[in-house]
């Protein structure tokens, strides 16, 4: 593979000994039932155990402590409605600096706690995204902090690839791996280290329909941008960036789009049957393996071992209540 | 210790290459938030993550592939309205024989599908103690099957104390185990095999306010059987057998008795901050160690690594939902 993306596997190894002594190495659980359900056999690498309840911390913590303690002194600031401004006021808080996070006031109240818990400085913002970029401006240029972007970094990108570290080494057999997709920052780091180990891998998003941004990008063959999201997957409304766009294009197999109704149901199948909390973006792998675009594709007949990427767990018990009835 | 209890280290032993082929290793779960909440380390032993989401299926396998052929032709039989019957259902499955279950019927719904969904034949009862044994001893005549009860057999509680000997190589450093009670196969099982093996290892049992008989008889020292109980924690309900009772007199440290509240704030907090699906049962650990009553005993001060064992996940959504929101 070539190593013109910014991250690589040397980066994501990097990475995986940089991050070890503060990260979860999570565990993977399996279920007949699930298999069951699904026709093959799944394995579910369960981040929403990791700390912070997302798999975020293993790029933010790889960011943070990949700074010279120069930068850090002036500590980071990121704007970011969800599961990485938690991550990175904790990776902020184990290095002892300051972590300023412009929040839109629209956030998952669950989300801003979790921020307030791990010590982060809020800084509130409007929903859109050109408010959150000017607010964030103005701390950058207040303060000097480091400005730590969600997924369009190679330092996110090569620690949220460590999952595929653990993961092949848990299970080794997989054969495929279904990961969310939003910014990409997540999947990026998965397609790379996955494809560098065994490039006979199967990699696939799983992507919501009101967010489908991803799969119109592949379509169009170039990054396409969507006037407006709607999707109970409050952490998959992000849109590729330049770093992660090419990674996408070139290592990801397919995007498996799924209505929110598969969304939920799949949230409701993970607390009855895999008995793990999960956030709705967290359960959207499972949403798409068991979603009729998957199963009627002969391309995936042969997909037998197949990994899910459970990315988070974060919900607000009033939220996942509500989706659950309203299916 | 000695070898008078009819389950031992050697049958526990024993009992986990028996069902090793059949059960999950499950994992164990730490949270530093928890921990702050607690002023201790504690590690939770996941059996909600069990197959048929209840650490009874190491019992229930234990017992059917004890059975010889001609006794396993003729089937088992049991009345329980919770996890053990959906975990036996599930044994008899693996060993492909029949399992009769006797249920009453204000059995938990989710409980009562787990049952059927594994292929065990019903039969309903009322739901007081006599209704449900004569209904089994109907079918033991009638069918000539093998009784299996649910926690007094020294079957079930060597398989499930091989909870015991996962948690001492997962987690070594425990100083402290702390145990749902209930008719007291889980907790005579785990005293057993982590008492022989290490006999400083504290055993705690937790149990709800509700059905205290057992923080009862250990303080008359003989079997109190309590007219009537009344808990959210469906599955601890039961009274304590011939069997059980003298494993808990003698290998039990002490009995934390929990209410209703603190049980339900204990799942909020497993679902919460651990992520993980409990039922109100399953949460009582946790809800014992963050106890006023287990905080303030000074003999329990020295309890730094805590082990709680999650004992089970089936709850129907609707009932947590209305729980949480009791609280």
């Amino acid at each position: 593979m070539e190593d013109d993306y910014g991250a690589n596997l040397s980066s994501i190894r990097e990475a995986a000994k940089r991050i070890g002594p503060f990260v979860h190495t999570t565990p993977v659980l399996t279920s007949h039932s699930l298999d069951s359900l699904a026709g093959r056999k799944l394995f579910f690498k369960c981040e929403s155990f990791q700390k912070g309840g997302a798999f975020k911390i293993r790029g933010a913590c790889n960011a943070v402590f990949s700074l010279s303690d120069a930068q850090a002194a002036k500590g980071v600031v990121t704007h970011s409605s969800g599961n990485h401004a938690a991550a990175l006021a904790l990776a902020a808080k184990l290095r002892g600096i300051d972590a300023h996070i412009v929040i839109p006031k629209n956030a998952p109240k669950c989300k801003v706690e979790n921020v307030v818990r791990y010590g982060g400085k809020v800084i509130w913002s409007e929903s859109n995204m050109k408010s959150r970029e000017d607010v964030a401006n103005n701390v950058l240029r207040d303060t000097g902090a480091v400005l730590i972007h969600p997924y369009n970094d190679a330092r996110i990108i090569s620690g949220q690839g460590t999952i595929s570290l653990e993961l092949l080494e848990q299970a080794p057999q997989i054969d495929t791996i279904v990961v969310p997709i939003s910014g990409g920052g997540l999947i990026s780091g998965v397609a790379l280290a996955a494809k560098s180990i065994n490039p006979s891998i199967r990699v696939l998003a799983a992507e919501p329909k009101g967010a489908d941004d991803a799969a119109k990008s592949k379509a169009a063959n170039r990054i396409i941008i969507m006037p407006e999201v709607n999707t109970v997957a409050d952490g998959l409304r992000a849109c590729l960036g330049d770093l992660t766009w090419p990674i996408v294009r070139d290592l990801v197999d397919d995007i498996i789009v799924v209505d929110d109704k598969e969304i939920i149901e799949a949230m409701r199948l993970c607390y009855g049957i895999l008995k793990v909390s999960v956030e709705p973006s967290g359960a959207i792998g499972l949403a798409a393996v068991l979603s009729d675009g998957f199963r009627n594709n002969p391309a995936w007949n042969n997909c037998r071992n197949v990994a899910i990427v459970i990315s988070g767990g974060n919900v607000d018990l009033t939220v996942l209540w509500d989706s659950l009835k309203s299916v």
